[in-house]
Order: C-alpha cells, then sequence, then structure tokens
C-alpha cells in the first residue's frame, strides 16, 4: 500500500504536491450537483485526469463481475475493500461507505428496471457520486424523494464535520496494546481503546470462552424465555449481583440496550414519573428517558444545588428517578454519589448509576467508584457478616448499570438491584424480553473476567500508575490535560478540524491510534483527544505517545495549556484551583505508592510481580510497532522492562 | 436432585400426593399480603409445616454467610442456583428469580440503618416474600412507595398468567440437538430452538471463532468509531450486502437493536413520515415504530387490500414505510413480498422486510423468502452479470433486516440496503453509534456461517424435509398443526395455563423442550406450542416428539383438530382450504423429492450425503436422551441412521 503511494506520487504532479490530509478531505468533501445529490471533489478532480479517468472505467468493468459467493465450502473469500483510486492509505477502507455500483452498472441497471416504475428504483439504485453522466431525476409523480433525504442526511453531517470514519484497528491479543491495521504488517499502538485492562487477551478469559464454546457451541439459539436461558446466565447475574451486594442482576445485549429499556420502561410504567438526568448523561439514557415518555429534568453536570432544586420543586408522592454516572467517559469527571444518594433519600427518588466506565476499574473488587467510596469497608469486608457493608455508598444505590465490553473486555450489559426491581424489568422490558441471549461463551467469559478483576486488583492499579505518569509528562509539556479523578486523559482541542488532524497525524505519522472525540459527543468547541492508558502501556510506548503528542501539537499548533490560561481557562484546563479539586480517585496509600517510591519505582515493582504470575502483558521485545518509514518508533525496541 | 426428590415424596406425606406441575403452581401462584405485597401459597404452607419451617431458618442462617468471592483466582466458583425448600425439580431455577435475602439479613438490614432515612430503605431492602415477621410499611413522608409498583407490576403478570419462568436449558455443541438441564447429567431434546440449522455448532463456525478469539481477543474495546472497527465488521458487512445484493449493510448488537434503531431513525428523521405495520410485526419493529413517533398505520396481517387502502389514503407526497416481516414466527405465516413492492412502487413507499426468521433457511444462498422467491435466477445466478437478478423480489426491498444469531448460530443483527440508506443510519442511530462494537470472534463466526450456507443448501433443505416430516406424523394423529408454508410447527392449545402445562409436562415426563407460546407473544385465545425441528432431529428423535405430544394431548384432554373443525375453525386450524392456500415455500423440487420417492427416503439420502461430507449431526449411538426413570426415549438407541 505504501510502496503503491509511493510510486503514483513519485509519477503523478498532482498526488505529489498533495498531502495524505488534503487528500482525504478531498475525498470526503462533497459538493451538491445539479441533479439534488453530491459528488466529492476527487471524484471530480480524477475524472478529469487522462490517466485516472480511464482508470475508473476499468475498476468499474471488473467490479460488475465480482462474484457473489466464492465456490469454496471452507475457504472464506477475500473481501477487498473499497479503495480510492487515488491510494489513499488503507486505514480508512470504510470512511463514508462508498458504493461500489458503478456507472457500467448503473446504466445495465436502468435497463432491466425499464419496465418496473420508476419512482423507487431511480431514487436508490445507485450512487450518484460515481455517475459520470447526467444524474437521476427527483422522482416522479410527486412522490417523497428517498434517496434525496437521506443525501442530504449526510451533507448535514459533513457540513457540521460529525460525519465519521472509521478506523480499521485489529487489536492484537499476543501484542497488547497494538493493533494490525487494514494491512496486517501495519502495526499501530492503541492508546483509546475501552478494553481498560487488557481483559480481552486474559489468558483465563480466553481459556473459559474456548472450553465453553467447543461445549455449548457458539450461540444462545433464543430468548431467555424460548431455549436461551441457561446455566452461564444464572451464574453471570449471580457473580454481577454478588459484584454490587444486590439481590438480582440482569443481562442484556449490550449497556446500552439495560440503560435505555430499563429507563423507558420505569419512565412509562411509574405514573406521573419524573426523571432527574445529569446534563452528560450518555446517549443510551437520554434515549430511555425520551423514550419512557416521562417528564425529563436535566440537572447540571455533578451540581447538587441545581439537582436539590428540582427535586425540591416536585411534590414528594411522584416517583423520581436521579439517573448519573459514576465515571463521565468524556471528561473523566467523577460524580458526588455519596451526595446525589442523600438527596435521593430526603426527596423520596431512587438512584439510577451508570457505572459503564467504572466497572473493572475502581474498588476492592472492581465493583466500580461506588465501591470505591468505602474502599476500606469492602477491601477488608467480612464475608460471613454481610452487614459489615450495609450503608455504604453501593448498598444505598438503587440502580446500578454496567457493561461486560469495557474493562471486562466482552460484551453485553446488565442491571443490579432489588429483586423486585429486577423482575420487573426482566418481565415488562421489550429490549430483554424479545432478543436473543448472549452467547454462552461470552457471559462465560465475562463472568472469568469479572471474578478474575475481583479477585486482584493489579490490572486497575497499574492502569492507574500509567494514568497519573502519562496527565503526569505530558502536563509537564504544556499538553492541556482536562483535569480530572479518574483513569480518563483527555487532551483539549477545542476544534472539530483539528482535532481530527491531530488525531490523523497521530496514526500516520507516529504509528498511535487516538480517536479524535467530536460533536455530538462533546459539545461543539470541547472538541478533544481521549487516551486511555492500559496495563500494558509500559514506559517505552508511555515515552512514544508523549513525544508524539508533542510534536504533532508544535506540527499543528494547537493551544498549549498556558495558552487556555491566558483565554481564562477553559472546561478545566488553566482553571485556578482545577487540578487541586481533581485528586485522583485512587488514592496513593491505594495504589501502594509509598512516599519515597518514584511512580516509575511502583510501576517496575508492580509489573515485575505481574510477570512473576505470567500474566504479563506479551509484549515481545523488538517487535516493529510501526512499518512505514517515518515512523518514530520504527527502530526503537519495545519490552516489558523499560 | 431427582433422587432427593423421590426421598422427600416418600417422606412427606404432602409432597407425596401433589404433582409437580401443582407445586410449581404452588410456587409461582402468590397472593396479596396484609402489607400490600405477595406471597406464594407454597411459603405460606411452607411456613406451616414443623419440618419445613426449621428447615428454612437453617437455610436462611446459611445464606446469610454466603461469601460474594471465592479466594481462588483461577477457579470460578460453583454457584448454586436458589432451591425452593421443597424439592421442586432443578429446571426452573430462575423462576421469578427469587430473593436470597432472608428474615434475618432483613433484621440484621434494618439495624445498619436505623440512622438512615427510612423512606428509601424500607421501600427496597428485601423481598416481602420470605419475610416471616410484620411486613414494611409503605415508605412514610408520602414518598412514593418504588418496591409496591414493582411488586404491583408483577403481581398482574401473575394474575394474567404472563409471568415468565425461564427453563436452564444448556445446549451441547457434540449432541445437538440434545440439551442438559440445570444438572449436567440430566439430558433433554430441545425442540424449539431458533438455532434452526444447528449452526452453533458448526465445526466451520467454531474454528474461525476459536482462530480468532485466540488472535483478536474476546471483545472488540469500544464502539465502531473509537476502536472497534475492524476487519472483521468490513468482510461481514461486506458479505451481508452480497447475500442480499444490495450496495451495503450495517452491523448491529441485535436484530432487535437494528429494528428499533433503523425505523425510528426513519420515522422521526423523515418529515410527516408514516409506517405502515403488519399486524402480527415482532416487538422490535413496534418498538422502533413507537419511539420514532412517526404516524403509525397497522395493517391487517398479510393484507394487501387492507395495506392498499392506507397507502392510498396518504398523500402521494409524504414518505412512507411499509414495515413487515417475511416468516413470521409464532405462526409461520409467509408475507406476499412481491406484491407489497408492487404497491409500493404504486404509492411511493418504501419497504422495509424483517427477514429474521429466513435468513440462512429460504434461497439457494439462504438469503431469505426474498430470495427464494426467484429460485431459480438465483441458483443460476450468472456471477459474471449483476443485472441478471435485477428486478427481482430480493432487489426490489429497500430495507432488508436480519440476524446473525437464529439460523447463522451465533448473536448479532443488520440491515442491508442502498449505500446511502445505509450510511444515513449509520451515521444518525444512537443505537448503533453508542454501543460496543460485537466481539471479531461473533463477527468472523457469523461470517463463516454465512458462506457456509450460502454455498450448500443441505442443512435447510433437511430442515425441511424434517419439517415436512413431523407436520404430517402430528396431522395423522389430529394433532392440531397450525396451518403454513413455513418451517415453524405451531400446535393450536388456545389457552396459556393449559399450553404451560403441556410443555412442562412434555419437559417432565418426556425429556422433551417445547417451550409453551402465551400473551403477550401471542394474542390471548391462541396459546400454542411452538416447534422448530432442525437437521439434526433424525427419525428416532421425531418419533420420540410425536409419541410424546400424542400422549400430551391425551392426558391434558387438549382439543384435537377435529375439535376445532367442528368449533368451526380457529386460526386456520379445522378451516376449510387452508392447509391447501399453505403448501410449503420449498417446493419439492427444490428439496429434490421425486415423485416416487418417500420423504424417509430421501432425508436417509440427505443425510448420508451430509455424513459422507464429516458433517453430520454428532448424535451418538446409544446416548440416553433422558436420565428419569418415566422418560419415554430412555431406553432407546438414538442414533443418525433409522
Amino acid at each position: 500500500m505504501e510502496a503503491m503511494l509511493q510510486q503514483s506520487r513519485a509519477m503523478c504532479p498532482f498526488l505529489k504536491r498533495t498531502s495524505p490530509t488534503a487528500l482525504r478531505t478531498l475525498s470526503t468533501a462533497t459538493r451538491p450537483s445539479t441533479g439534488g445529490g453530491t459528488m466529492s471533489n476527487l471524484q471530480v478532480l480524477a475524472r478529469r485526469c487522462p490517466v485516472m479517468n480511464k482508470a475508473l472505467a476499468v475498476q468499474s468493468a471488473r467490479m460488475s463481475g465480482t462474484k457473489r459467493f466464492t465456490s469454496c465450502a471452507a475457504g472464506i473469500p477475500s473481501i477487498k475493500p473499497y479503495k480510492a483510486p487515488t491510494g489513499s492509505r488503507a486505514l480508512h477502507t470504510t470512511g463514508g461507505h462508498p458504493a461500489s455500483v458503478t456507472s457500467e452498472s448503473y446504466e445495465k441497471n436502468e435497463q432491466v428496471h425499464r419496465n418496473i416504475p420508476r419512482s423507487i428504483r431511480s431514487a436508490h439504485a445507485t450512487d450518484p457520486a460515481v455517475r459520470g453522466g447526467p444524474r437521476p431525476e427527483a422522482p416522479s409523480n410527486g412522490h417523497f424523494d428517498y434517496n434525496g433525504f437521506y443525501n442530504g442526511e449526510l451533507e448535514k453531517k459533513h457540513k457540521d464535520k460529525s460525519y465519521r470514519y472509521f478506523n480499521n484497528i485489529n487489536r492484537l491479543a499476543k501484542e497488547f496494546p497494538r493493533a494490525h491495521t487494514a494491512s496486517a504488517e501495519e502495526r499501530v499502538t492503541v492508546w483509546c481503546s475501552n478494553d481498560y485492562l487488557g481483559m480481552g487477551r486474559n489468558t483465563q478469559v480466553l481459556e473459559s470462552m474456548h472450553r465453553t464454546l467447543d461445549t455449548y457451541g457458539a450461540g444462545a439459539g433464543g430468548t431467555r424465555n424460548i431455549s436461551g436461558h441457561n446455566k452461564h446466565a444464572v451464574a453471570l447475574e449471580d457473580t454481577l449481583a454478588k459484584l454490587h451486594g444486590k439481590e438480582s442482576a440482569l443481562v442484556f445485549s449490550s449497556c446500552f440496550v439495560a440503560n435505555d429499556a430499563t429507563l423507558a420502561t420505569l419512565g412509562s410504567k411509574m405514573p406521573d414519573c419524573v426523571i432527574l438526568s445529569d446534563s452528560l448523561n450518555h446517549a443510551s439514557m437520554i434515549q430511555g428517558i425520551r423514550h419512557s415518555g416521562a417528564k425529563k429534568m436535566v440537572f447540571k453536570h455533578n451540581d447538587l444545588q441545581d439537582l436539590e432544586a428540582k427535586l425540591a420543586s416536585l411534590p414528594p408522592h411522584v416517583p423520581k428517578i436521579i439517573a448519573f454516572e459514576s465515571v463521565y467517559s468524556m471528561c473523566g469527571s467523577i460524580a458526588p454519589i455519596e451526595k446525589i444518594c442523600d438527596l435521593a433519600d430526603k426527596y423520596g427518588a431512587i438512584t439510577f448509576l451508570d457505572e459503564v466506565h467504572a466497572v473493572g476499574m475502581y474498588g476492592p473488587h472492581g465493583a466500580g467508584v461506588a465501591e470505591h467510596l468505602d474502599y476500606d469497608a469492602y477491601a477488608s469486608q467480612d464475608t460471613a457478616s454481610p452487614q459489615s457493608t450495609k450503608g455504604t455508598v453501593m448498598d444505598r444505590i438503587d440502580i446500578i448499570t454496567g457493561t461486560l465490553g469495557k474493562a471486562y473486555g466482552c460484551v453485553g450489559g446488565y442491571i443490579a438491584g432489588s429483586s423486585a426491581l429486577v423482575d420487573t424489568i426482566r418481565s415488562l422490558a421489550p429490549g430483554f424480553i424479545f432478543t436473543t441471549s448472549l452467547p454462552p461463551a461470552t457471559m462465560a467469559g465475562a463472568d472469568t473476567a469479572i471474578q478474575y478483576q475481583a479477585q486482584q486488583p493489579r490490572d486497575r492499579v497499574l492502569q492507574q500508575l500509567h494514568t497519573r505518569a502519562v496527565k503526569s509528562a505530558l502536563k509537564e509539556l504544556d499538553i492541556p490535560v482536562i483535569p480530572n479523578p479518574s483513569h480518563i486523559v483527555p487532551l483539549l482541542v477545542g476544534d472539530a478540524e483539528l482535532a481530527k488532524r491531530a488525531s490523523d497525524k497521530l496514526l500516520e505519522d507516529h504509528g498511535i491510534y487516538v480517536q479524535a472525540i467530536n460533536y455530538p459527543t462533546v459539545p461543539r468547541g470541547e472538541e478533544r483527544l481521549r487516551i486511555t492508558p492500559t496495563p500494558g502501556h509500559v514506559k517505552p510506548l508511555r515515552d512514544h505517545l508523549v513525544q508524539a503528542v508533542q510534536a504533532v501539537w508544535n506540527d499543528l499548533g494547537i493551544k498549549r495549556a498556558s495558552d487556555w490560561q491566558n483565554l481564562g481557562g477553559f472546561v478545566g484546563v488553566g482553571v485556578e484551583g482545577a487540578e487541586e479539586a481533581n485528586e485522583p480517585i485512587w488514592e496513593e496509600s491505594q495504589l501502594g505508592l509509598a512516599a519515597s517510591e518514584s511512580l516509575e519505582g511502583a510501576i517496575a515493582r508492580e509489573l515485575s510481580a505481574e510477570a512473576a504470575q505470567k500474566t504479563a502483558p506479551q509484549l515481545k521485545t523488538g517487535t516493529p510497532v510501526g512499518t512505514r518509514a517515518h515512523s518514530a518508533i520504527g527502530a526503537t525496541p519495545v519490552g516489558v522492562a523499560a
């Protein structure tokens, strides 16, 4: 791929003087065309070029002959992703899901459809962007123009820069935290995965999944009610209930579904229910609240005064749900959980706490921030006396929701709470009732992951130590880390296009993958890079990240922390006292950080203890991180030992 | 378990004279108690018994000391499911998710919470059903009684017999289609799984999953936008697009989410959109339509006249979506897809076809009923000329949705359609955007399953032959099979409690698992057993099923087909001409059924061809199907050869 691009560059004066970023912009920016649709600027240019125009025609002819399926029963045909004719990188293969229909097949299509009413056919039969000739007209008969509608919606996304390009990232279990791109040979280091602890490659988890696959097969084969309920579901839900100290738990396809289904069900069934929702709540909760039809009151992020004012404004008899998160994933802030419980008690509300980014990561057993807040009580928990943890913050929360797909490395979501609550959701929520159960192997793997993390905190301690090291190193270089007490490392960029360019540059120039986070995931103007260290991000990888971020910040002239400070501060960056107000929730004593010990010393100690247990991240010394000539880490040997 | 029950029965005069079914009814039927909650009748009786009352107290004390986690990092603690004190069967372990909180721990709980406002605590801290003393009062301060609400909702489900008990069924990959129950030794034959083709235990699928697990780990580690997009997603979506002859496809956590998200997004974004929905549509579509906020018009099931009248009543310029299914899973009916396309063209609507129960099962490549309707065109498809299938029914459908969790044996769902449509949903649907991707191994397994089924139709042919054999044998015995042209074998019972008793009796007396289908999955009065044969349901298993159904119909005095006929017929049973109107959609020539060949002859031929390919169902001759003394099949040798 790389060689091809180099060759093309050598031959083509246009490619020679155009940067990869500019090429991508050209291939994605679209412009309205006479028929009402859009065409990419790159396509327009390519059709003007005598070489490319011909090449496009040849490609069209070849693609018309693509077979639907190969004839060999055993082999999976190698499916070639769409490739832009200009040699753009293999990494962005699915950007924009470009149509594979060409002008030639479009014309054939038109011939076959001659005798069928054109109203629908013409509207969706092809992608107008790749047509050379006149564009199809809007539907006749005054019918709605569906294709025009789709293209209009996509155009809006392009215009406001919220159109998303997916990066093809294949995380390698045996080289964690590295991945290959669309090319199996090209390595990048993943710095934005939510497999926070690397449990996705944990040998016990994988072993449990392999065993279950062999014995119980690939899928559950039905809904929980019809042949899809099994010992794996029973065991997993039992483990989850125990983890959170609740009577019961219920597993869903995802925590998006768990949040959506639970809030929609409670909000729609409880008479006159009001849901009080933190302003930074995740889309799944927002959707659940909207779907419930219940009255929604949004309180300012983590603002107890605003929450209390809203609670106080409601009649006592009205059912109220306070829906919030423990760790807010895009800024890393942590909710004042205990004080929210106090308000819930005072005003007769129930609490709905999303611990999606916290389970596995906080607390002596990995039960989340609510458990972490009573660290000592749970660490020394007298398992013979369950009442030893009664009245703790976690015990006071009515509904805890979590995921099996982030720190636990698998997929799926759940709720935990009282038996009556869980049974109500089990009995009423369509999103639970009418869907195929998670596969036995997935449930078994998640169960193993939870129990593994409940039994030893080393992974999350190491994750926290790496987080501290990365935050500290970046801050020293005046990189604007948004202050927060959690494991998230958000770097403020403050501009959608710039954030994307920074992400692209990290990937292309440095072999580091950090996704840009733009609207609607964060508000406009607060665009950022979101870095998530893991236990596998050992010193050479961290050093490489810090150098790369520094280089990109220089190259693109992105604002430094001091620039934000000079502007009066923004989202905590350059704000007086913000650092002090955001002391890490994992305290130094909990991390085993002695006063005299350096951070790197503690990390080395944890890593060697881990290595002794033979569960060290299996990074091979010397494996090249990137194969691109200008990859800064290309020649750097990488290993567990610093 | 069985031995324990026998022993208890020998000792206890109450157990001796009470049937398992009556015991279960007692343990599940609840009655209101003074505090406003419920208590099961069995619990009331148990507390009156001098032996059981003591045993319950001992159990309470033991359960209070349950450890949250075991100390061994490597081992998964064997989690004992809740067991009803009367020795009810292990099969129904999670029925009603009984609380593990006992009266003792409740009292301790109360002590700890003495200084905390009682308003919330008292409302959810325990399950009133297991308390001996006075029940907690409704919350003070006039706050909403959340626990009262939950119990009230559950009580409604108990009262209308729609409360669901999950059967613990562990489908064994190496003994397909058999499973073990909560006891690893106890075998039952599964006759209601949606793993229609046994792909969940297909060696190629499993091999693909094992390989992917080892290389890429357990989970995707992120959303599609943030590190969760990879070559497996690209390949799977490419395969799906090819399967349905569409430009593009998009994978979701489940087809519930796919249907919900797609309809909700289109319905809410297209101005003044109207969604025309078949009256038997699945809950996921109903939910998506409701969530869209669009105007909904329900047309009578498969009724073209009603659909046309509704379409004609709408202005031409209004966007219209006709949402329907190909195979309706609970009655097995099949939509008039081509005629619906005609109406869509005529009135400027787009078609949204749910092929969830049809993908893998119909068509020369398993693409579903839409493909099957042009069987010859697709079977002889000229892969060098894509236009050879242009204008076919499948080509005319705008949006096809399907699942990876039924005939393809894995989990997940998808949509397929034009690039512009798919890209619009990809860009706008929160249920797609904000959720963790399916694991790489799941996507790889599903991809293999689709390609396997696309390359050879033997499994679905054998499934159809078995379906014909089962339907024919049951009809000969006057069992009321609801007539339909598909692979579903629905037996009309017409009463919720009777359907559940029939299902329980099949399981307990015959080791056959067929779930009863009650309201709200089917309308009241249309309760049924739903049987789904697979390629693994060879003659001995089929014979056993038919005998068992005959016995249960006799034992419970369930109406025969002729009884329904005498009553004038109902849902097709005993209705003049219903059989003739429901000829199987898989024609005899497509099944390779020669006029002179018997059904069993054709099955034996297919099976031996399959065995020759070493992909035969791995049923071991002589393996006992049930271990229960009164299991009718206990002594019958079971093997592939009839």
